[in-house]
Formats: structure tokens, C-alpha cells, sequence
């Protein structure tokens, strides 16, 4: 083969187009966040993510329970992102025989405190060898409108919740004690990230388009940008980062901006609205960063934004 | 730790301590073949099974699309033994650095297959880098009334579908040529096992409990007597083994119910259903084996029979 070795998103659209389109009305399949099943007049959303050791998390790095709650957050966020609460989960682990029973302990503790958190209930799972520890949730939420990735229209605007780039300056907090409040801040932003279950409300009832930002702002943007069918314009100066953030970046003589558009595992959501439903949510709890408009890509202060950001068949680039 | 490494089941039962009971009416959790979530009168049942490289499957010993195949397989029988039909499923995929794109190509090939056989659409997933390869399914079905493990009464017969041990017996023919038709057809009730979908209308009708038989027939006795609160008197004369494996078994000079009661990944149902139900079935897709008494635990031929069978915690014994 000429490519035996291609990024995830080349790899997922090759092994899609091995299969078949769904054949039942409703279904939305491969290129969201969550997978749809309409049930009677109800929308099932059907996610699942993944914690492998060695890459989305190393054993003694952070309690166990951390990676607990941490991945069901990753699933959460998805549900969330489609206008969507969580209702159950099932637990899918790969045990290696050098762990002790102690760290899956740990890591349902985590997963029990985020069931309890965002509501949603452990059903079942599965238990097998392996070579490393490996979760893999799979989670089923319900929404009654599913607001997907693809309906942002010329004229929307773009907003974020949150502040962007904390997990990305908090992933370098691991390795030793943090200095000060604000760096314990940013660690805690990393290790215990909150899906925001919070705005599901006003997003359903006022996105046009929504993602959560699990990869970075970029590419998320890029995503957004591209299964719409738009572009995107976007003002650097109003990318929210927080004052931790830039006192960290700071101190190391680097810009906040770029943790903020190109570190993962932020879980804040990324969403387009018309400009007449940004009163659907409470004042502060979005930052408007852009508008959509006619035409392709993602432009940054007048320049196209390469779509940079995770790429978790790729091994983490080393971050000074 | 006093215990570093208990079994599967042991392990999941611990975990499963530390996680509050379903708060949602209706929800049944971990236990079953599937977890089931109900929504008004319909229920839809949730569940997962993984291929682990290594343990489930080696690279090389059969196509990749076969491994594709037996894990959907798997997933769909349990939907079956819980009296469903399997609706969608979502793919996690454990990628590691030097497979080859062909390798999750085949794999995808034979969940296509799978996908057409079995009619369900394949929605979404997940790609991760991984040391092995991992391939996890995460399957929903859907059913009119759910057919527990627990609903076995005294007073009813014990039966199976199939034959049983064939699946075990193939496992051995993976690594030389079959010498014989009879040898090539056990190898395939190994690679191409057949979830019993067909089977899921009367089972549905008729089955008062119901478990596939993944693990070997023992074993599934044991959940089986043990979820229900039930003794499972078996004669073991009645169950049936095919004549490939009577020969097979017979030019090792080993017996035939040896492979039958502790071969695992056969994808055949065993269930129990009151005798005024067997009609339900067509004739001769049902054998008897035996009975449901008050009682506890399983007895073979009168003597009580050890749960022996695959733990997917402890690698594969050995067989001679």
C-alpha cells in the first residue's frame, strides 16, 4: 500500500466508505458527534469514546478516577453538542494482568461520580485481557431536536462557551506541583473537565450548528466550517482565554491564542445561532467569536486557519 | 491487594459494587446478555463485545474480515438471546502503529457482511492508536418483550439450538489445512458462526429464559440456574453434537461432550420454555437436553457440573 499509515480522519472516511448508507428513515450515521436512531418520535444519540494507556492518559500520571470521569465526559460533551442529555452507558474495559484491581476501582469511582453528575446510569459492559488498560464508553442520550454539525447559515453568528485552551496549558501541570492557584486552576481544568450540560437548553432550542471542542478550536472550526458548507470568519480577539491561560503562556513567552486553537480535550461547545437567538442564553455564558458566511474554510483575522489539532492515531506532540 | 487478578466474573462484580443501581424505571443492568432500556412499550437493548488482538483473534490466523464477522456475531447473539432484533451499532477501533490499512479494510468488509445479514446499520465510531489491534462493538436492538436469564421455572424443559462443541473443534483446524469436508465445515462454524436470528421470533414467544452460549454450554447452565434461582438437571446423552465432531473427537480419543460443554464462542441459544411452548419452534430447530427443578446449580447426569469454560481474562488453555 502506498499509505499504510493515514491520519484519523483519512482512516475513518476510508473504512465508511466500505459500508452502506443506513437503511432505516432517521438514521444519521458516520461525520457527527453522536449517531442518531429515531425510536418512535424520539432521537436516540449514540456516541462512544475511548481511553487508551499510553496515549490518552499514563497510569501514576493522574488518579484513575480522573480518567474515569474524564472519559465519560468525553461522551457526555458529544451528547450534549447534538442538543441531547446522557441516559446510560455501557462500560467496555481492556484489563492487562500487570494492573491491579485497585486502579479499575479507581477509575469506576470516577465513572460513578460522573453518572451521579450528569445523569446518566452504568448498564452494563464487558471485560477483557489486553495489552494496556483501555476504556471504552459507549453512551445513549435522548434529545428532541438534534442539532447537527451541518446548519450553520450565512448571517449566523459564531460563539463559544467557556474559556478555550486550559486543558491544552493544564496537561503541562501533570508532571510536577503546580506554582500557584491559577495553575492548580488550569491542572483541574485538564484532569476534571466538565461537559456543559448546563447549556443544553438554550442550545437546542437556539443553535443552528453545533460541536464540542474536543480537538481543539481549529479543527473543530474546520469541521463545522466543512460539513455546512460555509466559511467561517473569525476575530483572534475575541477567542476567550482566560486569566490563568495568559499568565501561564505568558511566563513560557508564548502566545494564549494557541493553546487555545490548537489544544484538546476542552469540551466546551462551539456553536452557530442567528443573531436574534443569542437571548435564549443567559448573559456571560457565551462569547461571540465570529460570523458565518457564504463560501469555504475557516479565516482567522482575514487569513485561512490550517484545521491543526489532535490526532489521536498520532503519537502527542511533545510541548515545550 | 490480597487478590490482584481475579476472574472476569469476579472482577465485574466488583466494579459493578461501586456503581449506584439504574435510576430510570424499567432499566436493567449489568447481568444479562444485554442492558435494556424501556421507552413506553418498546425496549431496546444495549450491548458490547470486543475482539482483543491475541486473546480474540492472531493476526495472520484468519482474515481480518472473519474477525469482523464472528465479533458482530457475537454482538447480535446476544441481542438475539434477550429475544431482539439488532438495530445499529457504533465502532471502536484500537489502531496500532503497524498494521496496515488492509488489515481494518478486511475487518470492515466483514462487518459490511455482518451489517447485510444480520440488518443492522453500522452508525459511527471511534479510531484510536492502541498497542494491538481492538475492534469493539457497542450494538442496540430492539424487542416487544425482553427474555431475561431469570425467567426459568420448574417445570420446564431445558433446550438448545444447533449443535454444540463445533465452534471449539475448528479452533484447532485454524492452523493446518482441514483433511477433511467435515473438518472444513467445523473451522467455519469457528470463523462463520451464525448468530441465531432466525430462532428470535419463537424465542421471543416462547422462551421463559434465554442465554447465548458464548462461553460454552456449562458455564451458560451455571448464569442461567443461578439467575433464575433454579436447578438445571441436564442428561448428558441429549446433547447434541454433530457428527463432524464425533469423528474429530473421536481420531483424538477424546469425547465429543467434552467440546460441547466447555467450547466456547458457539453462538448457539440455550433457553428454557414450558412444554405446551415447544410447538413455537419448528421441528427439529430445538433439542431437549433436560429440565428446570427447585433448586440450586446444575446437575449432569446427577452429578453436579463445574461452570468450567472461557474466562477472557486468563489466556486460552492449552488443548491437546
Amino acid at each position: 500500500m502506498s499509505d499504510p499509515r493515514p491520519g484519523e480522519f483519512e482512516l475513518i472516511a476510508r473504512l465508511a466508505a466500505r459500508l452502506k448508507a443506513p437503511r432505516r428513515p432517521g438514521s444519521v450515521g458516520i461525520g457527527d458527534d453522536t449517531a442518531v436512531l429515531r425510536f418512535g418520535d424520539r432521537h436516540l444519540l449514540l456516541t462512544c469514546d475511548i481511553a487508551v494507556e499510553g496515549r490518552h492518559f499514563l497510569r501514576g500520571q493522574m488518579p484513575m478516577a480522573d480518567v474515569g470521569w474524564r472519559t465519560a465526559t468525553a461522551n457526555v460533551s458529544d451528547v450534549v453538542a447534538c442538543g441531547g442529555r446522557p441516559l446510560c452507558a455501557l462500560i467496555s474495559l481492556g484489563v492487562p494482568a500487570d494492573a491491579p484491581v485497585a486502579l479499575y476501582e479507581g477509575l469506576y469511582d470516577g465513572l460513578a461520580e460522573a453518572s451521579a453528575h450528569y445523569g446518566f446510569d452504568v448498564l452494563g459492559g464487558n471485560v477483557s485481557g489486553a495489552a494496556e488498560i483501555v476504556l471504552d464508553i459507549f453512551m445513549v442520550g435522548e434529545t428532541t431536536r438534534f442539532v447537527a454539525r451541518s446548519g450553520a447559515s450565512p448571517g449566523d453568528l459564531v460563539a463559544v462557551s467557556g474559556t478555550l485552551g486550559d486543558s491544552a496549558a493544564g496537561l503541562h501541570l501533570l508532571t510536577r506541583p503546580p506554582a500557584s492557584p491559577g495553575e492548580e486552576w488550569l491542572r483541574r481544568r485538564h484532569v476534571r473537565p466538565l461537559a456543559r450540560i448546563d447549556l443544553v437548553e438554550p442550545l437546542r432550542e437556539a443553535a443552528s450548528a453545533a460541536i464540542d471542542i474536543s480537538d481543539g478550536l481549529a479543527p473543530e472550526l474546520g469541521h463545522l466550517a466543512e460539513r455546512s458548507g460555509v466559511r467561517l470568519e473569525i476575530d483572534p480577539a475575541r477567542v476567550p482565554c482566560s486569566p490563568e491561560l495568559r499568565a501561564f503562556a505568558g511566563a513560557r513567552g508564548e502566545d494564549a491564542l494557541r493553546y487555545a486553537l490548537h489544544g484538546g480535550e476542552e469540551y466546551e461547545l462551539l456553536l452557530t445561532l442567528p443573531q436574534r437567538r443569542l437571548a435564549a442564553f443567559a448573559p456571560g455564558s457565551l462569547t461571540v467569536i465570529g460570523e458565518v458566511r457564504a463560501g469555504r474554510g475557516v479565516l482567522l483575522a482575514g487569513e485561512p486557519l490550517a484545521p491543526e489539532g489532535w490526532d489521536h492515531l498520532r503519537p502527542p506532540q511533545p510541548r515545550r
